[in-house]
């Protein structure tokens, strides 16, 4: 796989050409910039409304303005972003459709719940090392508020929360890829399957979610022939505390112990003082930790190769309603220096 | 732009080595396989619940079986597939995410409403002429009764529908691309841009998507150096027939006249008498008459060239609840042999 297109019967990607993420920005609510990392992400907003009459508006303007940031970061016109990924976790993406809208960039709508931000960059390197476009924009948004009344309760019924659930991160990530340019590199992917071992608790997504990213990390290694010293980190996107340490254990158990080097970006975007439970969740979790603290720490080559496994509870209220337990994805994307 | 990629600035990309659609397979409601193209589609239901205890289970058991069916007519396995690119209508996806845990293929969700057997087709040529993928699978679907609720009405109310209304088309289409085989070739792909021309009438969506479907069929020409006799037909999603006379009077006024070679397969899913007022919708309608009639018919050499320009309206009921008008979308794959 060294350099080569993928093989048959192989589930990762190894990029002859890897594209070269140039530029990426990232913004985030109140809450979360008053966690750990508040002052790394570029834009902290005063509150949950962002000048608009609803959270969903809100919402899709945090999209827009973070592609409008990056792509001024990279001294670029929306112009010259020639199409849009985009995705986020409310019903029919509504917020990646109106922010494209307004970007009037050529958009193709994702869904993969939490794991948007790298199955948006899986694809946009396979659309870039194929030579398909030399410029493109990965954006991913979720706002605690949409979220919280869209699959939860009336946010303003104060309804008590369990341990080890999680809390929807208000946040956005977006960044610029292109086949040329000085930036970290997105070497390798591995596009997940499905996962569903039975669990059905929403109130646990971490602890569904944790078979899928095992088995991505897992594949991904022996596809690549790569131990977890290969990597500085692996991220997942939003376990939580007990998902992390869930998966944890299901990576020693297959003889790949990732120890110190996996962190989650649910686990560390906010203070254990916030009183986030679990940790965050939500497709901007990852998308603007990577998008900030994370490529931030590249760039100052802190790090040099991150693993990036973003993962996704597949499910909707209606499905639960329904007695289904709860599917799950997870996509790994090698991001080097 | 022969046999060339996509040079910068210019939307379309032609195909160096255009992925082959090597097999394909339908299935459709008790409806639609009562109307004019009934005996042309693999498989029709006998009623709407396909042996399942909700309409949602159901249309994730129409997409499951129509990629299994679409794999046993290609003589393969399920695991042959490298990746599913695979989207619904539905909150979440769930139709494509609970069909993607069944099928354990490797899984990208899309959500693109009505474009996405468009957006999947364009990204799937992508992937397999970048040399990322050998074999793999793009499938929709759509439920009347489960878009019903999830949309519109109670089904159990019987809201009376206004003329320019359309009918969700219980249907599901599947087809497997190929860098290597025998069958009609993607052989160029426009990915559109949101437009939004401040329609907000969802009981008049063909009227909606008719400036979106003008915008990428005038880019289309435009940027492969085409006029409209290259095609055979001019083929979109579900304008419904005031949303089909729209975009013929648009191309009129653009001067890519379309005439009698622009058709839609919302207009002809159904029998006039069939009572579908303005004609079918919904994602699965453009996937099934795709993947049946109009794959089967390229295939017996009646058509050479069809440029199949599925189209999506991309509110939700939130953004309709909140004021917004309908942003909309249209993807556009040339298909020839």
């Amino acid at each position: 796989m060294n350099n080569a297109v993928k093989k048959k019967g192989v589930q990762s990607i190894a990029f002859q050409n890897p594209p070269v993420i140039t530029n990426w920005a990232s913004m985030v609510g109140p809450m979360e910039g008053q966690g750990p990392y508040g002052n790394e992400f570029d834009w902290v907003l005063e509150d949950y409304l962002f000048g608009e009459e609803t959270w969903e508006k809100a919402e899709a303007k945090m999209l827009r303005e973070t592609v409008k940031m990056v792509v001024g970061k990279a001294n670029l016109q929306l112009d010259s972003i020639e199409v849009l990924l985009a995705g986020d976790l409310l019903n029919q993406i509504i917020s990646a459709n109106f922010a494209a809208r307004e970007l009037k960039i050529p958009f193709l709508g994702l869904y993969g719940a939490c794991s948007t931000m790298a199955e948006g960059m899986a694809l946009g390197a396979m659309l870039i090392d194929g030579g398909f476009y030399h410029t493109l924009a990965v954006g991913v948004t979720s706002h605690h508020y949409t979220a919280e009344r869209q699959f939860r309760f009336p946010t303003e019924q104060g309804t008590q929360r369990v341990p080890s659930a999680q809390w929807t991160v208000t946040g956005c990530g977006a960044l610029i890829m292109q086949a040329q340019g000085s930036g970290p590199r997105v070497t390798a992917a591995t596009v997940g399957k499905v996962v569903d071992l039975g669990q059905s608790d929403v109130n646990d997504m971490g602890g569904a979610m944790a078979p899928a990213a095992a088995d991505t990390i897992v594949t991904h290694f022996k596809d690549m022939g790569r131990t977890p010293d290969y990597y500085d980190l692996v991220i997942t996107g939003d376990l939580g505390k007990y998902g992390m340490a869930l998966l944890e254990s299901l990576c020693v158990k297959f003889d790949y112990p990732l120890g110190k080097r996996l962190t989650d970006c649910g686990v560390i975007i906010y203070d254990p003082r916030q009183d986030a439970h679990a940790g965050g969740s939500g497709c901007g979790c990852s998308a603007a930790m990577f998008c900030g603290p994370f490529l931030n720490r590249m760039a100052n080559r802190q790090y040099n190769k991150l693993l990036l496994v973003a993962t996704g509870a597949l499910m909707s209220p209606t499905t639960s309603f329904q007695g289904e337990s709860i599917p799950c994805i997870a996509h790994a994307v090698a991001v080097e220096n």
